[in-house]
């Protein structure tokens, strides 16, 4: 949850007079996102009551990043993904600036992120995610990918000292990992497609009614890389159970579901263990580092980043593409 | 903000299958009151999404005390006053149980809790007041008030021995007028009118839609006690500035407000200085407690206790009602 800033009636009131969507019926913090404020903000949108998200960017968003995401949203909302909407102002822009923070407005999506998906919901989101690195294409702007692999040795040396504290000979498997994932990693000789990646893809990220995909939020992560790294995240966040057993049934959904939108190459289905070994290195990364320095002020327990370990030990011993469900 | 427990799929999806408002479109955690969990949840109630708020209630609420607040909130709406409605079950009943803990689905009311309300809104809420004590009058359930004056001293206990390292000569002083308002405290010899109260209308319970009070929410303190002890708790909450300074004509407009429902009685008026200072005491001693034991898991930062000790001694000093604004 997170609700790191509380707005006065002045800077609400200051706020709105730049938009054009009606008078404020209701304000409400709530627990989405961990890295930025939300609020439900709720208006008199001609005559009825419509649910907008104002989102106050925190310290953990570079602010140079902002048009980078604003416009993307827009653009994939544009090309028919659901996704938020930024809201333009009155004066054309979409991001406005409320208790020294940079803020959007943006629509809202109704459903659920579900605690435990299915394999129905990973072919929905599957096909999704193919849809938007599709249309992502046409999007002209590009940003790095600030938490891939060359990023990891320096995110590991601020917790490598103590991860045998949390784990007998973690700092002996992260090594050799990061060794061999050095060796392995697809270079740019390797081709394989690249375009915008949401990168983040956790079930939380994204919205069922039912089993319809009603909604992907968040992309403050979105970057430019490998689009198959996006689908390794995936396979990490939605594919192993609670007790970290790998689900080949909702992999091989997931899989279909994105096939059925765009096929894979011969190159990123060879590169598929290797990028799902990256991704859950990335993500035992970054929740080391927040286990051993965890964030001042931060509202949100740190993971565990155990979890990610074990991902990682399965992944180490895969041998192809077909381990995750695709079929060669 | 305060979401303490999170749902499972199966939880919400349990739950619903007790109610017949429609299928879930959307559950979002919101940092609404600090002793519950509460959701906003929205459904499609015939063919349009609808909002209600979906409570869980913990560990500071008594179970016991759940009819009594429910059954409270339904006889005031049913009275006309713009309060959250508890939904009924297919069953008829009001309360559920989800994820181990009592959990009520109530209607969601549109507006803004204000930073800082002005004279026109203490107003409105004075008559509001008033008429939610009248509506109350024809309730037939009681509970009595576990923080008023015969819980002080043990409330106390809890934090005497510091209180002069938060502020030199706290004790003292929070010694003394203990004493004085156990001498002063209308008895049932005052034969004060009493009835159910809010107890807790601090300016987050209470919405507005621009100067138009549009609800009052947050009925988990409401008990029997004297009515006019309710306006002395909204005087210390809403006619003084952040510096602290008592605000006469927001107190005016309070009374005046109140008065247009309801006429306070010779014996209330008289009341009113010494029903102050012990709203003032109450709050101040629930903050030193807060302060120096802070709720284990709490999401909540202590609220500073001075500002209920410079209300203190203000209340010590008023001579009569005048004081606060009512003519006499």
């Amino acid at each position: 949850m997170a609700v790191y800033t509380d707005l006065t009636d002045e800077q609400l009131t200051d706020l709105m007079s730049n938009y054009d969507i009606g008078n404020v019926l209701s304000l409400k913090g709530i627990a989405e996102g961990v890295e930025n404020s939300n609020f439900l903000l709720t208006t008199d949108y001609n005559g009825q009551p419509k649910k907008f998200i104002l989102t106050l960017y925190e310290k953990r968003v570079n602010p140079d990043d902002l048009p980078f995401f604003i416009n993307l949203m827009t653009h994939l909302a544009e090309s028919g993904l659901l996704c938020p909407v930024p809201v333009k102002r009155k004066d054309g822009a979409t991001l406005s600036n409320i208790a020294g923070r940079p803020a959007a407005i943006i629509s809202f999506l109704e459903g659920l992120s579900l605690r435990r998906p299915e394999a129905v919901h990973c072919r929905a989101l599957g096909a999704s995610m193919a849809e938007m690195h599709l249309a992502a294409q046409r999007f002209d702007m590009t940003r790095a990918n600030n938490l891939s692999i060359d990023a990891w040795p320096a995110l590991y040396e601020t917790s490598r000292q103590n991860a045998d504290t949390l784990h007998a000979g973690l700092t002996n498997l992260i090594d050799g990992e990061l060794a061999r994932l050095k060796e392995l990693w697809p270079d740019a000789h390797a081709a394989l497609p690249r375009g915008i990646i949401h990168a983040d893809l956790f079930a939380d990220n994204v919205f069922f009614i039912g089993t319809e995909l009603s909604g992907i939020i968040d992309f403050y992560f979105a970057c430019t890389d490998m689009l198959a790294y996006d689908l390794a995240i995936v396979l990490n966040a939605w594919c192993f159970e609670t007790d970290t057993s790998f689900n080949i049934t909702k992999a091989r959904a997931l899989m279909d579901g994105y096939h059925s939108v765009r096929k894979l190459t011969p190159a990123e289905i060879d590169a598929l263990p290797v990028l799902a070994a990256g991704a859950a290195m990335r993500f035992l990364l970054t929740r080391l580092h927040d286990w051993f320095a965890p964030q001042e002020g931060a509202l949100v327990k740190p993971k565990n980043p155990l979890d990610y370990l074990h991902r990682l030990r399965f992944h180490k011993k895969t041998k192809s593409a077909a381990d995750y469900g695709v079929e060669i």
